[in-house]
């Protein structure tokens, strides 16, 4: 037995969320893990219907994006997670989807204001779009330079990722993480119903604005740090 | 056994109808019921996934807020639905959901108006907005603030708790009650529905207006008071 | 075993469509079918949830709305149910929802136009709205005037109840018929379809232009009468 | 047993993701395949419910139209099927459906733009929409002339029926192909994704521009043609 077995098997589990969560169509989307003793991430194959994934399918890549298990060839988005996981230290798995309405704000290029507390509860800011890509980083390593966008909206604005754990790549689509696989893909759950509530709201009033700071506060520090009082203590 | 089995298994199964009836996504919304002789209501636990929830685990406070029995920490919403209970001594139950039409009317801070008479049926006016809280309030005791933002829309615009048993809290979301928490959660179901229709419609047709009060009457008062003739009389 | 039986089989087989193909929520929504030999009509009992229904609910009227078999209430829209079996000899069954589309296209009075082929091929000419009733109307018998509403239209347009199946009733909802109780179902089916689209297709482009008469001909007539080739001959 | 068999099994097969996926309503919508070396497409039947439809219900046509095998009638839109394979000699099935956001976008009679790397994923371009037919070839053979207008579209555009394999038909609805019936049907589960992502992108910001011509070709060759590196190499 693989000493990967249990990333894997996390893996497995929080990839198949996506189309039970109705997260994306076909074979879109990808959820991986990090081990981060082990120097290897576990992440989808690409291009594989969910209804055929099994666990042994799960392919495992060092950092460096080299297979260090696994019959099939990794995500073609794999670049992209490493680059996160390489520069956002304190988190576990990443998940990116195709979800409707989480890629619609992202092929309008506008980030997603934070217009009510289901979204505050989850974090402070509007969900971030990043810049659209250059032609010369799109030639270059586009899977990369997506990762590289998305490290640079977060400089630019200076967000933290582990209090914004979602981000819109322009005309393409969410990421999102969090500590291990399973929390990355309820953050794309949250993010898909955020998206969807922000654009109906807009439909219903053009001019609705974000709401005030402190209630952002309010509900964003009920549920994290240290006073938080949302959810169970243990 | 506890003295309060049967109210725990009743909120339990009221709780149970938010996922069923995709009133909300993850661990959102709450549903509570009050047993007024024993001066206890039964809550929903603080952050719990519905996949995981048992009768067990539903949380018994009294009307201060104090737990009488439960091991989990009580819906981070307590303070509104025990001040609800305090204030409309003729419910029952109490439900709170994050629906996503309902969110929208409430993030875009406008009371839903009749449009129509699946409105009607349930409820004559239009399905108020409370106004956006003021900072010290939300500073203070936010919850209980929350509470006291849905007393005073309906003091302001003279609704009764008896037929309007819905409201939106802005920038937040619905609250809706009943004679009992299937009751409350059988309104956040209508309140969905009318919600959606009322966006749609406006989408068609943006100048429709508030049916006439004759239709509204009629359409309330065959469904409620003592001339009634819908439904069964027993 | 009542001589009815078989008509209550029906009914509530095209009853427990309204939930199985969403056409509405809870209680709302009743079919009916018609036994012209017999000179009754079954139809769904009022205020009772899907859930619950079974054959033996079915109430039997008579044409003038007189209970014949079963111990629950009519419908409260039976009036109307009867009136159209009435007026239009030809019909078989008589379905009413509260289906969401169908619902927002009558609260915003408005016909629903005939912009593609999928309407076209269940009828040729706008999906009719009836007029706003007036308040005499309203106070004098309701659900009779409903009915009345539904014939004025007809009557107006010039429209033939074999070709239109189904009518818009103003800030209320969709009525729709058919052969028998089935083919009226499948008519509100049909007409939620096409209320979606239609929607959809006015938010995209809102010159969009009702399709050209050839179209609608080709369409409808390929479907109904004496050349049609859609379907099996038998 | 019938020679046909396996290409009636998998047009059935086919025929059942369409209510499986939601791609159509009661009897709307027709997948086909094409076995070139018999010279027959198999098709399925008109007008039969997908509840109801058997493999043995599968006809078997010739490519003028004939009836080879099978004791029902073709779909009324055998024509256009057929035609497509005439003139396509490298599919090997094609779908029909009136999928609701694809059939809003061929009400519309506008190309559905390409706004994102879910599009420019499967095809680089707009996907197309045919002109309005006329009166004249209304009247002369309907389904032939709808074949006729994707001919036309693709010709007077430049298109490949290899690279985009998938047309509206205006006022109509949406046709797809690929290299068998279930790619086919594949692809309408992609376009109507991308018609809806489409809808809502132009409804968040209705001055959103297709995406530049570098990231089209990025993501359309990363999974297509010689230098591919999305998916499986076997």
């Amino acid at each position: 037995m693989s000493k990967y077995t249990y990333l894997k098997e996390l893996v497995y589990e929080a990839n198949m969320e996506i189309p039970k969560e109705e997260l994306a169509i076909v074979t879109f989307g990808n959820v991986s893990g990090v081990d981060r003793d082990q120097g290897v991430v576990a992440i989808k194959p690409s291009g594989i219907p969910y209804s055929k994934l099994t666990v042994q399918d799960i392919v495992i890549v060092d950092l460096d994006n080299r297979v260090v298990e696994g019959k099939m060839r990794p995500s073609s988005d794999t670049k992209t997670h490493t680059l996160l996981y390489k520069n956002f230290p304190s988190i576990g798995g990443v998940c990116h989807t195709h979800s409707t309405y989480a890629v619609a704000w992202a092929q309008a290029i506008m980030p997603i204001p934070n217009l009510g507390t289901t979204h505050a509860d989850h974090l402070t800011p509007s969900v971030p779009v990043t810049e659209v890509m250059s032609d010369e980083m799109i030639r270059r390593d586009y899977e990369l330079e997506t990762g590289n966008q998305i490290l640079d909206v977060f400089t630019k604005k200076g967000l933290s990722p582990e209090e914004v754990e979602m981000v819109l790549v322009a005309c393409h689509g969410p990421f999102t993480w969090g500590k291990d696989p399973g929390k990355a893909v309820y953050n794309s759950i949250v993010l898909e119903e955020i998206a969807k509530m922000a654009f109906l709201t807009l439909q219903i009033n053009p001019s609705a604005q974000a709401i005030k700071q402190s209630l952002v506060d309010k509900h964003y520090f009920r549920k994290h740090g240290k006073d938080a009082y949302y959810g169970q203590s243990c």
